[in-house]
Formats: structure tokens, C-alpha cells, sequence
């Protein structure tokens, strides 16, 4: 949908110059920022500097300068919220699309996509009044375990990247900031307000500041959100070094730094942590919930005391006031900012083709999938997730969709439009609900029993079983505050699943989730979809590649490991993860000392880098993803010029079928030293091939691409060597390599 | 403060023309009207016609259209309320300016501070993210019983006409759409949903439609709000012969009409009855409040199976629709919607300078105001609505103020900065609130006689009396939803205010309210000023024109009678008000029967028109008001040319201060038909003059000014007479009159 920039008559331009610079749209933000400092009183300046409820900070009504409201984010908009409280305000307007979770996004390996899902998602933040989108998150997906890995973009800092960036510049185009997050660190959580990370520079950089660097590089985006946890003994919601060393100084970002909700501890460190935006403290049920004591916020009253004793200097708060002034500049006060709209048929298809091109392919034996719906005569649909709804729950990225549609229901309808004799049978198999809890608080094997074997009975007659089940978006599933308790699927699954495929009917497990999970079964199934959390349109899409209609092509953005034991940081013990207690530290300047330390053994080798370093195979690499076609890749060629070295390779669709290739180019060093990843991913490209078609993936390589930080200089260093570049269609299917 | 429009570049004109209309800020609205109409499923158009919570309708979410956002209105932007309910939502962001009520603005007789009070209002309307303001009033002040009063213009068509009219076009020039109320002919709050008007077609064009008439045709109004009350037996809010007939025919009004909140009563009435958009239905308590049935709305579901029935044409639909498409385009889509403010100083200087212009001098015995405060040692003030806060109360008009400046407060500043000798004290004399009253519900005699001791005793030592009571906008005291139901004070203060003014020390009495009232006092004081209610600044407002810091130039737009009986309507008992119940009239389409039927029996006689032909003696004329200088008239002058004729007069301050007068100009038949009041109110103007300075007055009189209303050709008519002006400071106080 094109949008329309307001415009009006020339005639009014210069009426407009005689006016107040602040609210003048023509003039430079940096002009209007400066002018309405001017005219601000300190106590207007405190004000914009933190919540004046759940979701907005204020604006300054007298001066026309309007509050920002903020909303999570990031996989559509959350529903409206009382002033004060987390209950929801009961609107009836708040309806909206839930897009993909960023896994899927990521997992589609595709910019353009990106591209419209920010721009999509920023266009119904618009609609719904909002300035700031809490999201998108590009924490690394260190371990399988993490609760909220489904919010982020997976293990690798190059995809995740890659993947953001276009993501960011869409939404921002539309006036609406994104508050990527979360800055940083923040790879668990277990113990999350309170777990100091312990991370070498160079893995800091290498690895979990990377995709940021990006985002603020290349996208400019306007706002960060702090994380909860701790790094070298301070919060990162306000944390010097971190917040003002790297982030403001050495990558000279403008923006504003938001504190996640209730990660402020601490006045002093606030003030002189980088902390811009501090918000929802008090919130999380510790302190005075009730009193909504807003002028109690750290930057709040004793922030304007100490300015007004002299305490703190005035340029410290208006460097503040600044970057939140900018903010509002840049959004709520953008006349560039977009109408926006919501639920659009035109979002839900930029909600489908994510989540068609995010479901990947594990496998497929037989050629099973697409299924040929003439073969079938009984089909039986089991597992929970064929009806759940999986856009509730996983904590703040809950949405209130007005579209939901189940795979049982997609199924149903496309399966009987193609083949009107099919039967369609369901069973759920298992069951997540607290119906299946005993007063132990433990689920009640009797219960599951009874629905296991309700299953099993159905399928005596079916000639195919498509199994939908997976991971749930609920605590210790997949949620906020809280981390997996094991890498095996919940509720009994891998024995349902087993005992399911012991029939001679063929097959298919789709499993939704946002982590990898142990699949015992995997040799006595025919055909695996892994479907990530997939919003509005997730039945439609999933039926669509299970027909063929779509032919998947998506590319696992996460190593899945055959044994927990076998992640990279596994070995090190509790220390690696989920970090240990009792550790006496050093107290910091607000006189606190972590609760837990956690330490990143692994260092930089973390997913398909410790993979590949510790020769372990994983049960599916990272990159990997089968489609409907086969991919034919020519010999590469690799030429230099003065920017650098360029390479092609030509790929071709040896298939029936149109299908789409993400072509991956890993480099790493020619002979690879002890401190170095045997290779990493340094580009993709996603091709769309018809049968027979060749299309030319053309990457470009700089001495930038081939750094590592160095922790000397403590900066980024080129070393020349002879390099090895991988031209592959996942990380261990390595189609040619050539060195350089 | 000057406003910006939002511009952008010229180079993005070319990709705009090629988008939807629709969305399209530079076409014309009548295009982006019928295209959006082509777009919207008929679901989406019944959608957009009534309720979606408390104070919005629906928008068109899936094309980007929003929704309307509508707040009470008009003093002030009322609070945030939850969703579905009466309930404060709680927000912190909603303090607001209260502008003082409309009759205060109606006595400043300026039409400049009106286009300043319409444009301040608005801006705060738009910063708090609204679209349409609930007011202005201009019903017409036929009864000094009208609970609802205040929120009007006075007894006077043509005043209450000219005042609005800049109103509504400074406010709507903003992006904020005006919603004019009530139409029509709710002029008591006793049954107020089931009374039906009986009134003479001449009076209701001459009187009650008048003001109305002006502000569509000269302010384009863009939406008009129905009255709870029938007319000719059906609900003014689906009237057919007064809104299709009258308001949308015969003035070819454009605009949507807006039920009061539950002013809807019946679904095909509402279809044919002119309504647009339906509001507040089942929010009295009378119906299924806390099922929150927006779809059971008269125009929601029961209208949309009529249409998809085939029952009611599309054509139906569509055109209310538009109605509500070209109000959103208007307001909430209107590239030229400013942001606006909230609370700045600009806003308090509007709201003060009205307050100031509003507060008429009714007596000023010996010159004692302005005070001359080095003649006093002490100084006692007396009444409730000294420290009372006057901005609550009232009904929907109710506010949340950030600043509301008590006359105690005020005066207690200013006369200390003045005179710092000066001691003053202070007694309330009465009290209004609950303690007061007794078991039974009545005021307690014995708490009340307390009060009034205490007051007594302090006057003993006091050399000044300020008193300062009058009504208090509470329920039967200026308030939605019931009359008063008495002409005096209440509480006591006429007891109150004569003995007072029996000590030795000179005694002001600073009455407050909405409406006339009784004054049996009046010859014991020495000072007298009625102060309507004048919110935030209303202790400042008061305390400049007491010490002189303003010369008083308000003028009353209503006739205080000196006895209840006096007002016109009374003679004819209770058929002319409140109206009689139990009268058998034919059912109306709905198969209803109002309950109560008034009968207009004064006619075209209201207010001074009355008086004036029934030579009643006011206490206080209309258009009287007094000033701390003196005026001279001199001798009119008229000519005629081609456009009608041309009156002049000087006048001139021979006093010593600065100040205001409002010359006044009526005009009526040279000899009186005994169908025609003496004068009306034909023009005005306001002239500051400085002492001994001149100013000429200029009145053009058209043909137009001297029509009656015909009933034989329901139409406006001008009968060739001659014709007298009279030019006063008053109705009574006529200096010159002269025949053309």
C-alpha cells in the first residue's frame, strides 16, 4: 500500500519559519531538540525521562510536545493495557495481526521479507497510536533451553544482522522507532534481573554485540532497550561502559536508551549509565506496586533533587532530555509518520509468506511431502498444536489477534478442497491445559494416558498421521521468565510420537517452537517440519507447503543438536550455564553484587561454530533446510579489485517444482588456527529458480568481513592470511569451496 | 501560538496521485468519500455508525481509516474514562485547562475571545488525541430552573448566534470538529428523555433553531448532537422532519449527527430519522450496561441484517456513512489537524481574559469596587464557593484540572501583595456538602445555623464583607440531569447575605452560577457581581476586577427578574414548564407516547421579548452590565444604500479608567404588532476606550435582519414597515433610538 507524506500549500512555508523552531517540521531535529531545551524547566526535563504509566513516557502538554507511547512488540502490537496496572484495558479496537516470531523471520533468510515485515508491523503500530515498537531482538541464541530464544533472531550475529537491519529501516521509514533489544547479554532467563555475565571482549564483539553494531550502523535505529542482567557487575539498563563506552562513544549513536521494565536499580548508576528512559519499575510485584509512585522512579524525584541541589550538572540531564527529545521528533512528532493500518489483508499476506517461507523442512523421506491428497483416504491429525492457540502466551510478545487460524482448521478446509472424500480425523494426543495437572502441580500421567491412547486407537485406521505438537508457548515452553527444564518435548510427546509412527501409516511430524528439542523418534517418522511460532496465518501457511501449494524453503537459523550435551557450552558445566551462586565478587558502584555469575566458556564458539570446533554432529546443521526441488551449484569463480574480492557461483533448479535456494557463503582461514571458527557465515542470497533455471549469486568480500576483535588494541583487526571461502546450502553441505 | 502545518516535499506529490484516494490528503473529500464507501464491506459501513466504547466510534482498521475519538466538552477535554464504563480510567496525562462556561462567554459579548476560547479549547482537544469536542451548547435559556444553563449562551438567539459562530470555526480551522448541542429545544433537564416540545413553528425558527442555523451556515459546524427530548412526538436525535427535513434539506448541512448518549430509542427511526452516528445506548442504567453491546446498538446488527434483508436500501447506508467517512476526514485524517497543547500559559491568558470579560457589575453603590484596599484593616469573606472548586460538578461537563485558582486564594495573594497591613479572614457561612445534610436527606438546620453564627461573629471586626456564594454546580444546583427547583439560594444564603449585611462594613456579594436567582438582599449590599463559573483562573479572574487590576465589561446575556413569577413562561403554569404528564396524543411511528409535554406557551416571548411585552420590570435587564468608568452616546446616524442601511453612533469613555462597552443594537417596528416583540437583539459591538477617547460604532442592517418566520409559507419573510433601532448599553438603558 503506498502512503501519502502530509502535504499542504506552499503558502503556509513561511508563516511556518516565523514560528517556534521546536515545532517547526522543516527544521533540523537537531535545531528543534535545541530550542525546546531552551524553553523547558528542569522539572519538564525529569518528566520526559521515565513513565508516566505501564507504556508511555511523557511528553510536555504545555509546550505541545507530544508523550511517547510505547507498546511491545515485536511480533505485532500488544493489547491495550490499564493506566497503572498489567490488566488489560478491555478496548475493542486493539485487535491485530500477529506476525511470525523473529525466529521464523530469521529463518527465512530473507532481507526482503524482513523488509515488509517491518514495515507491516510498524504500520499497525501506527494505526494503534503507538511511537515506539518494544523489539525486535537479536540476543544469540547461546542455548536451547532459553525461554525467550523465539523472540530473537538465532545463533549466528551475521544473520541475525542481516535479518534486522531491513527490518529496522522499514519501521522507522514509517515514523515508528524500534527499541531493539536486548542490550545485552541477556541469553536466559533464569535468574534475568539478577545473573552477571562473564563474557571475553572478544565473544562480546564477535558474537552478542554484533548484531547491534549493525542495527545502529546501518539502520540507524532510534532507541535500545537495556536488558535486565548484569555485565562486569553492573545492570546493563545502565551500565557506563557498556551503554556509554560502546554504545554512544565508540559507535556514536544518538538515540535513546530504554530501560527494560524494572531493570532501573539504581539512581546514580542511572544517571551516569547511559540510562535515558527509564521505565516499568516497581512493576514486577517487588516494590510499591500499588502506589504508582512515578516521581519515586530513580530519574524521577531523586534525579531532580540532585540537579537542583547542584549535585549533578544540568548538561547531564539535558544530554538525556536530548536523545528523548529527538525520539519524539523522530516519531510522535514525524510528519512523515504513516496512518498506518491494521489487519489488512495486505498483513496478513506479509504475515503468510513469512511464515511459509520461515517453516523449514527437516525432512522427507520418500518424497512424502507434498502429499499426494488422491493416496489418502483416512488422515489422522494429532497433538495439541493443531488447535492451540500459539499467538497467547511467551509473556509480552502475547497478542490479541482478530485472525487465528488453527492447522487443524487450515487442514480441514484445504485438504477437503483438494480431495472431498478425505476423512479428517483429530486427537490432541496430549494436552498442555491445567486440566492435566494433579494437586501436585504435575501433570497426571493417568490424564495423559487416556489421551495418548485415544490417539493411538484413531490411528489403527488412519493411512496417514500428520503429528502437530512442539513446543507451546507457555511457562518453561517457551516463555518469559523462564527458561526450558529439559531439551526433550513436554507432555510426553517423544513417546507419542514413537508410539504413533509404529503404525504403518506414513508419518509427518510438525513441530512448532522456538528452540530445538531432542527427537528420538526421528528415524521411525517419514517426513519433520519444524514450524517455529508462526501468528495470524499459521495454519494456512503450514497447510500450504504441506500440499505443495508452497514450496518451503526455509534454512534453520539455529543448530539443532541431536543431545543436549552436545551444545558447545554443555561441558563447562553449571558455571557456562545457567550459571552458578555464591560467587563473592567485587561490589559495584551502587554497592550490589550479583546473585548468580554465569560464564561464557564457549567463548566465541558458540552454535555451529562449537559445533564444528568440537567436530560434534548435529543432528541438523545450522543453514539447513530441504525443499519440494533440487538445487544444482556450478564450480565458483573469485575475482579481487581494489574493494575487495568478488564471487559467483551459478545455481541452478534441477527439479519439477519453483522452489527458492538460500545460497551461503561461510569463510574462515585458509588453515585454521586454534582462536579461529573453522568458518562462518559471511553472506546469503535467496534465489527463486523455475524448473531449469539459473540464476548467479554474487557475493562481496572486504578485509572488514575477515576481522576479529582484537583484545589487545581492543578493536577490530584485519590479519592477511590465505582465507577459504564455503559456498554451501547449510553450514555442513558445503557445495564447493575456493581459497583466496 | 503559531501553528505549523505539516509539509513535506513537492517531489512526492507524483507517487501520491497514483495511490488510493482515499488516503489521499490533497483530493478533494467528496472523492476520498466515495472511494472508501466503494471500498468497505457493508459490515464495516454499519461499523462505523455507532459506539465502539464510551466516547469513540470505529474506524475501517483493514483500510487505514480511523476511528473518531469524541470527548465532553465544552469547557474543557474531559478525563480519560475507561472503555465501557463511567469509570475514571485512571490516566495522569489528562489534566486539562477549564475554560469558564459558555454563558461566561456569552457575557463578554466578544466575539474575538470566543474565536480565542474555540481555538485554545481545541488545541488541548487535539493533544489529547481527539477528533470531535461534545459542544458547544446553544439552547436557548427559556427557564432560570435549567439545570443544564450554564453549559448555554443565554436567553438570546442573536448572541447566542454571533458567539458561537467563531467558536466553531476557530476550533474545527484546527481539525477539531465541533459537536453542536442540543438540537433541539432541550431546554430542561426534568424528563428530560421524555418530555415533548409543543412550540409554534415561528417561535422554534425564530428562537430555539436560530443559533443553530447560524452555526451551520456561516461556521459550517461539522457535527450536530441530538436532544434526549421529542418534538411533534418522536426523539430529536431520529427526527425526520427536523433532521432530514429542516437541518439536512432546507440547510443543506453536510455534516453527521450524533445521538446524545442514549438518545437512541428505536431502529428504524434511527435509519430514517436522519441519525449517523449512534452513541451511548444502554449507558443510563436502563438497559444491559455491563454487557457492553455495541453490536445490539439500533444501528448496529438490527440495521445491518434490515440491509443485507434487502429491507433497507444501501443507498441508506451509504449516505450516513459518507456523513461519518467525511467527519473522519475532517478531523481524524485532516493533514492539517494541528497537534495542539495542553495547559500552557497561552490557554490560562484565554481562559483569565474570558473570566474577566464574563464577571458583570450589577451594583456598585458609592463607587465602593474597584477597593480602594488602604481603607481597610480587615477583611472578612464569606461563602463556600470561595474555596469550593466550581471546574467539578455539573455533569459531563465535569473536569480534571491541573490548575483551578480559588477566589480565597486569589484574594488572599493579591490584597496582601497590596495592602500587606491587610488581615483577612474567612468563614463559609454555609456548606453544600454531605456533613451538612441530615438522615432524612435534608440540610440539618443546626449545622447550617452554626456556620452562619460563626460567619456573623467574624463580621463583627471586619471593615469589608466579600461574600462569595451563589450556586454551585450540583445536582438541582446548575447541573445535568435536574432543575433547580427553587428561584432562590439555597443552603441559607439569602438568610445568610441579609444579615451580614446588617453590620456597619460595606458588604460585596461575588455570586457564582449558571442562572438567575432570587436577590431580597439586594438593596442592603453595596456590591454586587455575578460570576457565572469561570474555571482555572476563576480566583484570579475575580480578584483583578475586584482590585481594579480590570475594568468589569461583562454584560448579561440572560434577564434577571426580580420574582420567579416575573419570567415569561410562568403565568401559564406548569403546561409551559415543566410540562404536564398524562396527556393522550397519537403514537408515533415507534408505537411511543411521550410521557411529559411542555407547550412553549410565551411563544417568540422569551426572555427580554417577554419582559419587554408584558412590561415586567427586571432586576437586572439583558445586555446590563456595569464598568469602573462612564460612557456618553452620541446621537446615530443612519443611511441607506443598496445593501440595507448603515448605522452609526460614537461613543466615548468620559470616566477616568480604561475600559469596555458592549453597544448594543435592537431593532423593532415602529409601531408595534402585538405579534412582534419591542426589539431584538440585532447587532453588537464592543469598543475599549481609553479615557476621554472616541470610537464610532458601525451596525449594517439588511433585509435579512428584520424577517419574521411565516407559518403560511414555513419560510423566512420581510415585511416593508418602518422599523425603529434602538442603541443601548442594555435593553433597558436605550440612548438614542432612531426610525428608518
Amino acid at each position: 500500500m503506498k502512503k501519502f507524506l502530509i502535504l499542504a500549500s506552499l503558502a503556509l512555508i513561511s508563516s511556518a519559519v516565523k514560528a517556534q523552531t521546536y515545532l517547526n517540521p522543516q527544521a533540523p531535529i537537531e535545531e528543534r531538540v535545541k530550542d525546546a531545551l531552551k524553553r523547558m524547566t528542569t522539572e519538564e526535563k525529569i518528566k520526559i525521562l521515565h513513565a508516566q504509566s505501564k507504556f508511555t513516557s511523557a511528553g510536555v502538554p504545555r509546550l505541545g510536545i507530544r508523550q511517547l507511547n510505547m507498546d511491545d512488540g515485536p511480533h505485532g502490537v500488544r493489547e491495550e493495557l490499564e493506566w497503572n496496572t498489567w490488566s488489560p484495558a478491555k478496548w475493542t479496537n486493539d485487535y491485530i495481526v500477529a506476525f511470525p516470531s523473529l525466529t521464523c523471520l530469521a529463518a527465512t533468510w530473507n532481507r526482503d521479507l524482513s523488509n515488509a515485515y517491518g514495515n507491516a508491523v510498524s504500520e499497525e503500530f501506527a494505526f494503534r497510536g503507538k511511537d515506539i515498537m518494544l523489539g525486535p531482538g537479536v540476543n544469540i541464541q547461546r542455548t536451547p533451553m532459553n525461554g525467550r530464544a523465539f523472540e530473537y533472531m538465532g545463533e549466528d550475529p551475521y544473520l541475525a544482522g542481516e535479518i534486522v537491519v531491513p527490518y529496522i529501516k522499514a519501521a522507522q521509514k514509517n515514523g515508528i522507532a524500534c527499541c531493539l533489544k536486548h542490550f545485552v547479554l541477556n541469553d536466559q532467563e533464569i535468574d534475568r534481573f539478577s545473573v552477571n555475565v562473564n563474557v571475553s571482549e572478544r565473544a562480546l564483539h564477535e558474537i552478542y554485540l554484533y548484531p547491534f553494531k549493525q542495527a545502529v550502523e546501518r539502520a540507524h535505529v532510534w532507541t535500545i532497550m537495556g536488558s535486565y542482567n548484569l555485565w562486569e557487575g553492573d545492570h546493563c539498563c545502565h551500565n557506563d561502559k557498556l551503554i556509554n563506552g560502546i554504545l554512544k562513544k565508540d559507535w556514536n549513536w544518538d538515540g535513546a536508551l530504554v530501560s527494560d521494565w524494572g531493570g532501573t536499580t539504581n539512581t546514580m548508576q542511572a544517571i551516569y549509565g547511559g540510562l535515558d528512559i527509564e521505565m516499568g519499575t516497581y512493576t514486577d510485584g517487588k516494590l510499591r506496586e500499588s502506589a504508582f509512585g512515578y516521581d519515586d522512579y530513580y530519574l524521577a524525584k531523586p534525579f531532580r533533587e540532585l540537579v537542583n541541589d547542584g549535585k549533578v550538572p544540568m548538561s547531564v540531564l539535558d544530554e538525556k532530555a536530548a536523545r528523548v527529545l529527538r525520539t519524539i521528533f523522530r516519531t510522535a512528532m514525524n510528519p512523515n509518520k504513516v496512518i498506518g493500518n491494521q489487519c489488512s489483508e495486505a498483513h496478513y499476506d506479509v504475515c503468510r509468506q513469512i511464515a511459509e517461507e520461515g517453516i523449514v523442512l527437516l525432512k522427507n523421506e520418500s518424497s512424502l511431502l507434498p502429499l499426494e491428497l488422491s493416496k489418502y483416504k483416512k488422515i489422522l491429525v494429532v497433538g495439541e498444536n493443531a488447535t492451540r492457540s500459539l499467538t497467547q502466551g511467551g509473556g509480552s510478545s502475547e497478542l490479541k489477534t482478530l485472525r487465528d487460524i488453527s492447522p487443524l482448521e487450515a487442514l480441514r478446509t484445504q485438504l477437503s478442497n483438494i480431495n472431498s472424500q478425505l476423512s479428517i480425523d483429530y486427537a490432541p494426543g496430549y494436552a498442555s491445559g491445567r486440566a492435566m495437572y494433579d494437586h501436585e502441580d504435575k501433570v497426571d500421567p493417568a490424564k495423559q494416558e487416556a489421551l495418548k491412547q485415544e490417539a493411538l486407537e484413531k490411528a489403527k485406521n488412519a493411512d496417514l498421521i500428520i503429528y502437530i505438537g512442539g513446543l507451546n508457548k507457555n511457562h518453561k515452553q517457551d516463555c518469559e521468565n523462564g527458561d526450558r527444564e529439559s531439551y526433550d518435548l513436554s507432555f510426553g510427546q517423544n513417546e507419542l510420537i514413537s508410539a504413533l509412527a509404529e503404525f504403518d501409516a506414513p508419518m509427518i511430524v510438525t513441530n512448532f517452537g522456538g528452540n530445538p528439542y531432542h527427537m528420538p523418534w526421528l528415524n521411525k517418522v517419514e517426513g519433520l517440519l519444524h514450524c517455529w511460532y508462526l501468528g495470524s496465518e499459521s495454519g494456512t501457511a503450514l497447510a500450504n507447503v504441506l500440499t505443495g501449494k508452497v514450496n518451503p524453503s526455509g534454512k534453520l537459523p539455529v543448530t539443532f543438536a541431536k543431545n543436549y550435551e552436545d551444545y558447545p557450552y554443555v561441558k563447562y558445566g553449571q558455571e557456562a550455564y545457567p550459571g552458578i551462586t555464591g560467587v563473592e565478587t567485587p561490589k559495584n558502584s551502587a554497592g550490589e553484587m550479583a546473585r548468580r555469575q554465569v560464564y561464557y566458556k564457549e567463548d566465541i564458539f558458540v552454535g555451529y561454530r562449537g559445533f564444528e570446533k568440537n567436530k560434534t554432529k548435529p543432528l541438523f546443521p545450522f543453514g539447513f533446510g530441504l525443499s519440494y526441488t533440487t538445487f544444482k551449484y556450478s564450480k565458483p569463480a573469485i575475482t579481487k579489485d581494489a574493494e575487495g574480492w568478488k564471487l559467483t557461483i551459478d545455481v541452478t533448479n534441477t527439479g519439477t517444482r519453483e522452489g527458492k535456494e538460500t545460497v551461503q557463503l561461510y569463510v574462515g582461514q585458509a588453515k585454521v588456527a586454534a582462536t579461529r571458527p573453522i568458518k562462518e557465515l559471511k553472506n546469503f542470497t535467496k534465489l527463486s529458480l523455475k524448473p531449469g533455471e539459473t540464476k548467479t549469486a554474487t557475493f562481496r568480500i572486504t578485509e572488514k568481513d575477515l576481522m576479529t576483535w582484537d583484545e589487545q588494541t581492543h578493536n577490530w583487526k584485519y590479519e592477511p592470511t590465505k582465507f577459504m571461502a564455503y559456498i554451501g546450502a547449510s553450514s555442513n553441505e558445503i557445495k564447493s569451496k575456493i581459497s583466496f
